[in-house]
């Protein structure tokens, strides 16, 4: 049977989501994608993310590749979609792509922002689900100084949950743009890396927030930036504050948009 | 006991609250909120409201009055209620009053605003409780105009509620500003007036919408401005994209701010 390549963008809510992979017993992203699909193509389709989102975790443009029968015109199937998958979870698009594509492989680069509201509203119903509300006093300089810093080619061990990947794995990273801007209530911190390793971002955020208040030293990012181990890095961020905001391929691998 | 008079302005989530007014057996803001202050207080305190809004609508700034022993700082206060009220409803300020404060009463204007939403993703998990999905096309003139017959002084009988309120009941209201504004994935409807009947917001959004789409002519709007009835009006939008945006007051009743 002939088949088509598709890349879903999707949008969710992380908040009642376990996260990005699947899980037996909880309620996850590519668990509820998997299911709807399946039901939807009357066979089992497996969904391939560009990265694994923490639970908690938000995206504004999350990416998945998928395989269906090549009956399926992208924009049927991701209205057919719409209509089944919950509330929580959307697909914002569409795309017919080549062969070669991989949803995780293929992608050039991953962009992410960190929502921190400081004046007195954050906790506000409209956003209190949706930024870290920080009440210290921040110092604005540091933070820019902070984002400098990070830009370019660095080795992220010390930004890295400890244990849990294989030793001699990989962890460089460059990081193609990265800035604290201000925003109407707060702050927003984005980044846009070729890859990002598990917490990443919450402990990138975690560790700026704690220097620009003075509970670290400004000296502690560079030297994590060289560390062999992450013991001076801060709690991760928490996720409820965190958006997947894009992922980005060559354009050679879209046959339609 | 000396007590103080003080003003509080209010953000809630419309979603989970039967409207403003208390009621026996559904939850609403004005008894969330009395049951709040009345327990801080230690003795039973009672809320004037602004204005009622119904149930799902939102507020970025509905207004109560409230009278308090004079021992309370209105910052002390807000704080010290923030801290027990749900986690939809919210104390974004709070100012001490003079005497004659009424927060129905001595409002000269109160502004709403209605979020549609047109474009592919209205539906998608962070928009869909908070704006009005609307998939037909619209005549972006049509809306224009139709907000401009509505600025100025009418009698807006034909977007009152029919038979709840007494025959002999004021219907006048001036209008002072109102227009259609496009914003990203959609339009806003923005509405200050002097004062707004029941449902008024929602049947003129639902008129001009009706117009705007064709289903209904463009005479419908001038007709129910003159009429002694609300027969032609449309069905009131939807609640859940509706907010009361501000309350506003003469500035010589604030005492502190």
């Amino acid at each position: 049977m002939p088949s088509r390549s598709v890349q879903l963008v999707l949008q969710y809510d992380g908040a009642r989501f376990a996260g990005w992979q699947r899980q037996r017993d909880a309620r996850t992203v590519q668990g509820a994608l998997e299911d709807c699909l399946s039901r939807l193509c009357e066979e089992h389709i497996a969904v391939t993310g560009a990265g694994r989102t923490d639970a908690g975790v938000h995206a504004l443009g999350q990416s998945a590749g998928v395989r269906v029968r090549d009956t399926w015109d992208p924009m049927e199937l991701r209205r057919a979609l719409n209509a089944i998958l919950p509330d929580d979870l959307w697909v914002a698009a569409a795309h017919e792509m080549r062969d070669e594509f991989h949803a995780r492989f293929s992608a050039t680069s991953r962009a992410y922002r960190y929502l921190v509201g400081t004046d007195e509203n954050a906790e506000s119903p409209f956003r209190r689900r949706r930024e870290l509300v920080w009440r210290r006093p921040l110092d604005r300089a540091a933070l820019d100084t902070a984002a400098l810093a990070l830009a370019g080619r660095h080795c992220f061990r010390g930004f890295a949950v400890r244990g849990t990947a294989p030793a001699a794995d990989n962890h460089i990273c460059d990081v193609h743009e990265v800035s604290w801007r201000d925003r109407e209530g707060g702050m927003v911190f984005a980044i846009r890396a070729n890859r990002f390793l598990h917490h990443m971002v919450r402990f990138l955020v975690g560790t700026m927030l704690d220097i620009a208040c003075g509970r670290k030293s400004a000296g502690t990012l560079r030297r994590l930036l060289e560390a062999e181990d992450n013991r001076e890095v801060s709690a991760p961020a928490p996720a409820h504050a965190l958006y997947l905001e894009r992922v980005e391929y060559p354009l050679d691998l879209y046959l339609s948009n």
